[in-house]
């Protein structure tokens, strides 16, 4: 089980990810590149040290990069030279993973890497806004390329599901990346159309005075930063490019079908979705249910045991998947796609399951 | 002034203005499909009639079609030959306005017909959700076209920004259903189709995992009703339809930048709804203002006066505009073009309007 975790960046999520593994007894090395937030992290139990090579002569056993992606670049080719390969196993949280890992494969440290990407933050930023609840029921992607070591990976992911308390997917960065286009970087971009084509229309005061709840929502995003919004959607050009193409198409087609009047491809139209509809409908009683009966989740009592007994309270939900050792990745990536969440590693090569609602 | 109203259909918009009608001294005749909401109704002081006819014979100044659009061409052909023309102006709170015109004329009732469109609402339908505060402080499109009688035009328009003290811009059908397609019905398809192409996808369970608040606003009109909102995107079926072309374009544009890494283009993208931006920022400083300050909005205590003297206290957003009796309608759509919003009619050629904010 993993004992020291160096961290690099105490923002947000580096910050609150450092007082999580502090509060489940793991010590924490961290560097940031201001000394601003050093007091009140030592103050959390966190050891602050003065360099990057400071952090990479501690010699922990995953190191976290938590630094914006912008800083991606310059941070790997200063480590790769201090780094023990041998000792240490490099992560990251970034939200694009495909670009994280080909730098990091610039900066020849693959070897030692597996990707991870927490879902958990606020709409606040720094340290002094970190708070180790955000990452309470968190999910993380971890992603693997077929060169990943088995034995780095089970480090890293038995940190998340057994030390922090967490669940995992594994994915490849494409499939990581092509989500993110899906449910965010596309989304951003159609926001900022909508913008755009009210701005530009000689009646934009008119559908301003007119515009109600739907464009409120519809709209929301495309009122943040422009400029971070351009950058996240750079990370993931390709990926965002392919999903625009395939809405733009779908935009075209229901034009076409209703300037056709065409009623089957109506219907079909306003039904496609409806699994999602049908997946928040149960998430929302899930939801309800929850609120009314506190759930035993898995992790929350067991950090010091990451090869735990099997049990717990939603067993009617919980399976037992084994992984081979050949092409465990696809193996991952299939229960992924099922809908299920790894809450455990009972042995090296078998997993618990959850599935809590799917699509 | 306007001091009978009839009102057909006591939902949720309908029974609000009713009873908004009646605190204002209105008498208000209301017949409902069903007699369900007349004792409620009888109650606050609306006057409740057996039938549409016994509607048409007590011969209203204004009668407002308050029923749901689909019940719209049944309402006017029953009507039609009962309606005393010369007593009474036909309206509608519709929120589309091109296919309730062509209705009208098809039931032979263009004479007396100005268009209607509250921006008013809540989530909740039924005369039990009712509330005459839905109207406080709202804007009303009032639509008209070539040949709308401009006395008829001034009862509707004079009752809403003098008895019920609200504020109207006086659009064409065309230009107020483009609006509602760029505001309300196109989001409504693009937020369809983002729920379609998850739910397509292989990944969908992977996508809806990763899933945040970018997803859930942009996804959010998808999960209602669908059947609902195909209804209301046929009814506005040409506008939609443009609409949905000129933005398939914009993101297959987009993507082509994305593919070229043409700066340039994508600075435009990022920049060109700027004018959206700055217009929401200033609507919020209005509204953090309003919070610490009342401001004496026009109409509120001037309801029995249509024709009043200038004043107020936001002389400064205020000024008054010359109505030409040649193109009255495109000196309105000019003014509502520049943000303006007709608060009062100092004269029946003369009015005045506040621009509160605009893009």
């Amino acid at each position: 089980m993993v004992r020291s975790v160096g961290i690099v960046g105490l923002g947000l999520i580096g910050g609150s990810l450092a007082r999580r593994l502090v509060q489940r007894e793991v010590e924490v090395v961290a560097w940031n590149h201001t000394e601003r937030p050093y007091a009140a992290a030592r103050e959390d139990g966190i050891t602050c040290v003065d360099s990057l090579e400071d952090l990479a002569i501690a010699r922990p056993e995953v190191l976290f990069l938590c630094n914006p992606l912008k800083a991606m670049p310059e941070m790997l080719q200063r480590l790769a030279p201090m780094l023990d390969r041998e000792a240490t196993t490099l992560s990251d949280v970034g939200s694009v993973k495909g670009m994280v890992r080909q730098q990091v494969e610039a900066a020849g440290l693959g070897d030692c890497y597996v990707g991870a990407h927490p879902m958990a933050g606020t709409e606040f930023s720094g340290f002094a806004a970190s708070d180790p609840a955000i990452y309470d029921d968190a999910l993380w992607a971890v992603t693997v390329d077929e060169n990943t070591d088995y034995q780095r990976f089970l480090k890293v992911a038995t940190l998340i599901t057994g030390v922090i308390g967490n669940r995992v997917i594994v994915l490849d960065d494409t499939t990581h990346d092509r989500a993110a286009a899906m449910i965010s970087h596309a989304p951003h971009v159609v926001s900022t159309a909508f913008i755009n084509e009210l701005s530009e229309s000689q009646d934009r005061n008119i559908a301003a005075a007119l515009a109600a709840g739907s464009w409120r929502d519809m709209t929301r995003v495309a009122l943040t930063d422009p400029a971070r919004t351009r950058a996240m959607i750079e990370e993931d050009a390709d990926n965002v490019e392919a999903l625009l193409r395939d809405l733009a198409a779908r935009l075209t087609l229901f034009a076409d079908d209703l300037h056709a009047h065409d009623d089957a491809a109506l219907t079909q139209f306003f039904e496609a979705g409806q699994p999602f509809r049908d997946y928040k409908a149960h998430e929302r009683e899930l939801q309800n249910s929850e609120e009314s009966s506190v759930i035993n989740r898995p992790g929350d009592s067991q950090g010091s045991n990451d090869f735990n007994e099997p049990g717990g309270q939603n067993d009617a939900e919980r399976k037992v998947v084994a992984i081979p050792e050949t092409d465990w990745q696809r193996t991952f990536l299939d229960s992924a796609r099922r809908g299920e969440h790894v809450v455990r590693f009972i042995q090296p090569w078998q997993v618990e399951v959850e599935t809590r609602s799917k699509v």
